[in-house]
């Protein structure tokens, strides 16, 4: 049950966008620019960053719904993406993504806590400064989506499918359709 | 020293809009119309929330700036900022924007830290609907800006006068001018 009237019965931030459309707008755009704009990055990559932080900030709505669209756009799947929740570090992803995912989760925990030996462990394994940028901004940003979705404490989904049906908006048609179609999943 | 080439020497976010111009985009829109677009909060009431939250995630660029900004456009000027930052529970402030403070700080704890009393003591404060959701929002971006800021060790201005100087050109042209201007202070 929302602490507010949303005036919606949409799920997470879904409800949000259509109760405030003025800050639906730049959140969507910059959730497009992130995770779905020109990088060297793959989108079910930073699908799957964005999953992971959100899963460090027991955020369900953001980590199902992430998850779901990393594994429609991983070879590896659901599989992979569940692996790397429970364990990144035993996970088989390249040590490039590793190291990007140790700095996503010391972001999670603050902005002090990067370490110049992760950047460096990172550029070791091949990061690029901007995927180095993005990573952080990916994971600051999920820091900001899931306290605002659960700091207004909205709905989850009435059923799992929910995220699989936003899957199919998102992989498609991107970030500034859920705007128009934020009453879909459900 | 910041963690990656940033290829200019601007200090604190200044320096990563100029970097990445797609993400600063966004970004501005996004503080331009909470901290400044229209509100039953003034500006000088939003920009006391984003200060204090940064000042909780120990963000210096985020935490002056903001105190810079909100100075300029409330009637208690520095002083009262101080006074918030140092003690919110006892500073000068109407219980509405007190119980507002209380609001953000769980956010900046987490999501799932925001109570129903906090929410409830809000609304028997005065506090609308509309106003809880962007205090929620404000709170949440900061959480971001905070970790974007400091995640990639970005530079302070050479002097305090930065962000005096930086204060004139937000309360004057706002958010968007960062972008155009982002050379400004240092």
């Amino acid at each position: 049950m929302p602490y507010i009237s949303l005036g919606n019965e949409s799920p997470g931030i879904l409800a949000l966008f259509e109760y405030r459309p003025e800050t639906a707008k730049p959140l969507c755009e910059l959730a497009e620019v992130l995770l779905r704009g020109q990088s060297t990055l793959s989108r079910g990559e930073r699908e799957l960053i964005a999953s992971y932080v959100s899963s460090l900030n027991d955020c369900s709505f953001c980590t199902d719904s992430h998850a779901a669209f990393a594994a429609a756009q991983l070879p590896g799947g659901m599989v992979l993406v569940d692996q790397v929740r429970r364990d990144p570090d035993g996970a088989p992803i390249a040590p490039r993504l590793r190291a990007l995912l140790r700095i996503a989760a010391a972001i999670q925990r603050g902005g002090q806590e990067v370490s110049t030996q992760d950047v460096a462990t990172a550029r070791e394994a091949g990061a690029t400064d901007r995927e180095i940028h993005d990573t952080v901004l990916i994971a600051a940003a999920f820091c900001m989506f899931n306290r605002y979705v659960d700091g207004l404490a909205t709905s989850l989904p009435d059923s799992p499918e929910g995220y699989a049906m936003f899957a199919e908006v998102i992989v498609d048609a991107g970030y500034m359709a859920s705007i128009a179609r934020a009453g879909t999943p459900g």
